[in-house]
């Protein structure tokens, strides 16, 4: 997530500079070819032009809308994983107790199972993270040549490279018990078993009467929340925007600037001859515009891809994890995470 | 559902291509009637007609949009379909015991019952699928002439084809018990019986008091999640995208493509008598992109036609499948459905 | 509901057909008095009424995707009727039992119960579709002159009439008893107060300890979930598209199409003396497109109107009875509802 | 709310006629100046005006779009009110009863304590109505001037003043036991308190047996939902459409239409000396068409400000008030409200 | 909140009117280029540009969409907390009674409880309010230079600074027991401590046999929906609209600003020498039309940033309050707040 108000110029440039040099060059040619060759007849009237650029940033207009669309309910399912663990942390704190209880369990016996529920909910949150953190196919990450190298430098430099120091600091192991911890990161989706294994214990509870139905019923309702949490996140992780959308958007963007300098020249070729030269410039911007809004919609659509765009994940987990420490009474709390180079992780 | 990020230009090709043959014939045909008859007054500005254009990007714009939206509800449908399963799953395992019974059963006796209710919801999620998969009177598989031959042959390239062999392997009978395979299959809503079963089931779990009043309440509130989950599903699939929208889109689009040549023609025959050939390429181009757009919407509308913009039902049906029978403890799982031709079924 | 993906020529012409003849009949006098009086000053220039004509593609664009909200959001509701009738259907079938009873009932005593409570809620749906079929005031089959009558025909001829045999075959009396039938056709609203029976019924149940308080609870939640489904299908009906955006839509739209001849007969008159005649097919189809973006919306907006956009209440309403009659064990069941003339309702 | 499909020539003037007249002296005056001083290079280009032209109308557009959502989503929470009252009616009716109490109440007393209740909810609606219609800072009817006191009138011909004598016919003593009503009515918000009441005699009903846990549980969920939809009406009522957006909206248009004239004049001017005269009538439709967008939004953003384009409350609580009463078994029951000049209330 | 109707002429001028400033100054400059330096050639066509303006104006229009829906979703949750808190006041009231308890509890002694539960709940929102009014990296009072200036200035003048002297005289402590205040405070996030507290309590509650499990439960749940209210907030208060969207929103305004002189200036010029100065004014005041669209969505994207356009939360937790303690029967009430200088706070 980016923190600051606005780019600064040079991060405008980092973020999408490097199209204007190809821009730069294939309206030069054309200019160029029209200027020296006197092939005049090679224009085409802007008027039609303008009608594709007006189709065009509709299409995009709706893409990008789609793509923030995207990352807004991921950060929604986000903030509902926030809320949820805190009513787990709260109920499961206050709800465990010997009043059901034919047989006195000690304040150390309670306190261990609450920490332990509490903790493994926590090593649910860093294992998720983990999980939608896998490149897929169709992220940057993930393509050929140019733009998977770019991909993954931006992520070592903007992404999720920023946080590699604390995230070697946390250990799934510190929050599961070490045998469960060798079960549980076998299975095929680690994060749903690790829920089915709170469940489990949920019922042991029920079973020595730590718990009663109602409080049962009530706990085992936040863990369907979490499954429903998780999977959304799935959901947006493994769907991306579907690629008949953004490909053609894609297509169109290329070929409205294919066509520009073409449409362009000759307007300015009207104003005399030096003109010419002025609409260099002009076409540039004019499609750099184009570019832009397309790429932010194309950087936005993944808000689980490790780039700067990212929903904060490490971030809402150390939140949590504190919340929750706190609730349990501990004192000693790791640091937030905090942003650096203007990204929040 | 597609996973490459982009369409390389051969699948954007097979995709589209074909419309190219018959804008450039018809481009063509009246340049060359412009240019031979002279009926020079046989054509029509440029204004009005960029009018009607930018109403009709709208308008399937518009269209898009409405058709993106069904598809990303179907994903979310199945999204609660993955979630509600798992919490079945997990609801099944742990709430079923011998803590309100007054006769003991054994953990094998207990066992068979959870295996049996956990491997009859894995017959449900195949059964919606194939009955989701029956085409309708609107999808292209149903049309007749060109039309729905070239939906048949892309089915079998990009689509339900590409599983043929994985659709084999599934066998309802599997995942039912023998009698009632024969009873279930015969009903005219196959799921919706199947539910009804489970519910059945539920009421004879509680009469044995292997659960008790909550966990029944609980269970079967799942139930009518999955007849909510179904029957979300069954409403895209049997309301189509409204055809008076559908229907005059295309008719828009063929009325602006028709007019199209007519508007441009003389545009570039004010360059000179050679560029009118330039009106041929470019007016193809601008044509084939209101194409593009327009058939765009037409195949995401119906997102459980078995074509390449589906929802991955076989996909998510099996990720469901090994996260329910890993629960059971099973380790000998079918292999997960990978995307074949760049499409995920 | 409209089956047929595209919209044959014919279909179109029935549906929108007779606007050309006024449209031509205008843009004809236009052209002639133009023409004939030389009054070549009659005429206004083209950019400004390009921005009118955007303004109000613009306005009619967003009454339209309002109009396919509302028939969307209709669906969406009797989807949930459908969801919820099959979850009535299996908990009445298996809530009601002789687990809690002092006293035995009969298995015979037990189903007659439940044909009951299951019959009395087909009643209800059937209802509830009469009561929505009731004419309001702002329907097209409650306007005069023109308009309504066409409505009227359109309605024997693609809408409700398509279903008039089927109707009479369904009698409110073969789902309620006879002496409830007399009392509940009497009140104002009659599937309220069917519901309301139904609570009565359960509140029964409870007293014959037939259910306990778990299954009254679940079982009346599912009765206030039918009260919503009704008073959201209720809203619909009963509040209109704001009239002041439907009204202002067709001025807006008409004013267009009064002055699209002033603007454009000069343009064409620039092009040649013949190319005037021109000006008048053109202008019609320019004006077509609008008028037919017009009534998309005006045509769309009613969704229980009984026309052919209607949501297809019979339709939906036998497949719930099939589906329950078949949970209950009938085997001889009615017909499902098939399309006519490509309508299905 | 309007209730006719299309507002007649009279009502369109009624609501937008008079702003043809600033706008007709207005477009005089400058085409008188343009004509009479030769100051004929006091016009602006066309091109850029357009621009504006459009970047306003999307901006109007937009603000349109919210303001109907605002009255849409008030419906929607009337229409959960009419919802929830049923469930209440009829949860009311069967879950107060003699099944759990030690002392038998007779009937009379079990009617007289549920129509007690009821009768209080219907008293609910109408004190909730009454305080929905208070005037805010930002309504017509607090403005000053000329449209503070059009607004006034408009109110008296077309919104409230039409049910002045209904509304004397209700009043809230009849629904409340008197010594309630001089307590509640001095509250700073008696619709609050009034549920307040509700819930303090559930608590009784409970004490005393006649409901039990689970029905207790159930009563007060509703409470809580009344709660909801009183919180929702009020948050529509005292948060207006930003004004930020609102305010601007309105100078976009009075600037545009400023500047239209000067736009339009030298366009005409170029068909004629004649011309120049019929630039007046044209440029006073485009105006026409801004005003009317805007204006649509500006009477439509307050759904509860006594206007004719308001949610009809009244018309509701009528209906609920005869639905509930149907449900306690009375027959003598005050008329629907019906529409008077087009107008229901 | 702003509550007057529109800005007048004097606010819409401190709100926007030093942009005119520099808008005049770039438009004049270039404007004098022209004319002095004869650099005729340097100027741009005007139809590029004005499908920039197009574009961009979709661009801006769809952030000051989602602008708008941030501040929307805010007011909503704000709306929720005033009917949660409503149904906590009332639940707490009446569930907590001597119906279940053993040992008989004084009416002293239960009203005690109730008040402190009532106020503790009155203490989390005031302490929500500040944490979610201290102020993050982006928003305008976080800026350097003259932005972040003018935003602490407007903040004092048309922001919190209105309500200072309200907010001295609430005291946290007031609502607080002393030792849990001097807890509460030094906790990483005092509110979601807080609500851990109230959790606290109804454990002991129920412990004492003051609620029952039911009750307990319902509590429990309205505990945990403030919970998801406060995650709600937190989730828009430290996410910001996009920055890749919100800049570059910000940097295409620039752009376009920046060539509309060179666009504009030409075209006057064709209308005579001295059309040429006219052509300051008109290009300022779409410039200014551009500005004022960004910025309204600039100032609107952040709700809780102590600015004019924030939800009015000093005012809403003033309105619980009052609402709460006379629900308590307290009759001394702190004054409501009022609007100052047309805000509400």
């Amino acid at each position: 997530m980016l923190v600051t108000k606005n780019f600064s110029l040079k991060r405008a440039m980092e973020f999408s500079g490097h199209h204007i040099i190809w821009l730069t060059a294939w309206m030069s040619s054309v200019t160029l070819l029209y200027y020296y060759t006197n092939l005049q007849w090679l224009h085409i009237p802007w008027l039609p032009l303008s009608l594709i650029g007006t189709a065009v940033a509709f299409y995009v207009g709706f893409k990008n809308n789609s793509a923030y669309d995207r990352m807004w309910e991921a950060r929604k399912i986000w903030g509902a994983i926030v809320n949820s663990s805190r009513s787990w942390g709260t109920c499961i704190k206050h709800f465990v107790s010997n009043q059901f209880t034919a047989q006195h369990f000690s304040d150390e016996e309670l306190k261990s199972i609450k920490v332990k529920m509490i903790y493994r909910h926590i090593g649910w949150l860093y294992a998720l993270r983990s999980q939608l953190l896998v490149v897929t196919n169709w992220e940057h990450a993930n393509q050929k040549g140019l733009i998977g190298h770019a991909a993954k430098r931006y992520i070592r430099k903007f992404g999720t490279g920023l946080v590699d120091d604390e995230v070697t600091k946390i250990n799934l192991k510190n929050f599961l018990e070490e045998h469960e911890y060798e079960e549980l990161i076998n299975f095929k989706n680690t994060a749903t078993q690790i829920i089915d294994r709170q469940s489990e214990d949920l019922a042991k509870l029920r079973e020595k009467e730590l718990i009663d139905d109602f409080r049962h019923m009530e706990l085992q309702k936040i863990l369907n929340d979490f499954y429903e949490h998780q999977g959304k996140c799935e959901r947006i992780k493994k769907f991306p925007l579907p690629r008949q959308y953004g490909s053609m958007s894609f297509i169109f963007v290329a070929l409205f600037i294919f066509l520009l300098p073409f449409g362009m020249v000759s307007e300015f070729a009207k104003l005399g001859d030096w003109a010419i030269w002025l609409s260099i410039p002009f076409t540039v911007l004019v499609g750099w515009v184009f570019v832009v809004m397309e790429i932010i919609g194309d950087y936005t659509e993944n808000p689980f891809s490790g780039m700067s765009n990212d929903i904060p994940m490490l971030s809402l987990c150390r939140v949590i994890e504190n919340d929750l420490r706190e609730m349990l009474g501990e004192t000693k709390l790791p640091e937030d995470i905090v942003a650096r180079n203007g990204v929040l992780m």
